[in-house]
């Protein structure tokens, strides 16, 4: 871990301190995005080969009330909870009719410009 | 952990496993998110008492093109985390502008309906 460095002004030093908190809280959520992708797209083979609809309004309004409540328990706007769940859920329905239609998600193409080592 | 029920037909057992783990993986995404912006509002501090603007593009396309190098590592859309980041941002800098303007931030006023404990 690399520490504020000393010799800059008091706020700069909160700043980059508080910056490299957040760069580390988002690594971690991009690479739990990863995993919940990762189980959302079996989700969807299991749907697709059971001919099961891609969206599922009961369970979402389940996983709505417990997120609303974990929020509230973490001290996160309950709304800005839900609000985030249905983005994630809007792209992964998105994935399912790709699945149920195509048979097939797409998958990201690297980009040649971008050194996935040097983000470390 | 309550182990996928045997009596299930298998399709719904593997549906039930799978969300069981999706569950898990948002409310540490919850968590995660809550500790992000505790982190944020400190940074809103920092800038408002130090007039600095609420937005930071140069910030924000570092952060972007960290997140996309993770995310190709992850094997998640890169152009899924760029979204995501802004969809985070869009509330860090609401949340900044409040505190810029009238000195406070939003506290999620609790629903008595929901019991926090019940979604353990």
């Amino acid at each position: 871990m690399t520490p504020p460095r000393p010799e800059l002004p008091p706020g700069q030093r909160d700043l980059l301190s508080l910056r490299q908190s957040i760069d580390n809280i988002d690594a971690a959520l991009v690479h739990m995005l990863a995993e919940r992708f990762k189980f959302t797209q079996e989700v969807g083979w299991v749907k697709a080969t059971s001919g099961l609809p891609a969206s599922d309004p009961a369970r979402e309004s389940v996983q709505i009330a417990r997120l609303r409540a974990l929020a509230e328990e973490s001290h996160l706007d309950p709304a800005f909870a839900e609000k985030f769940l249905n983005f994630i859920v809007a792209e992964v329905i998105h994935h399912h009719e790709q699945i149920a239609s195509t048979g097939a998600v797409p998958v990201p193409v690297p980009d040649p410009a971008v050194d996935p080592g040097s983000a470390r």
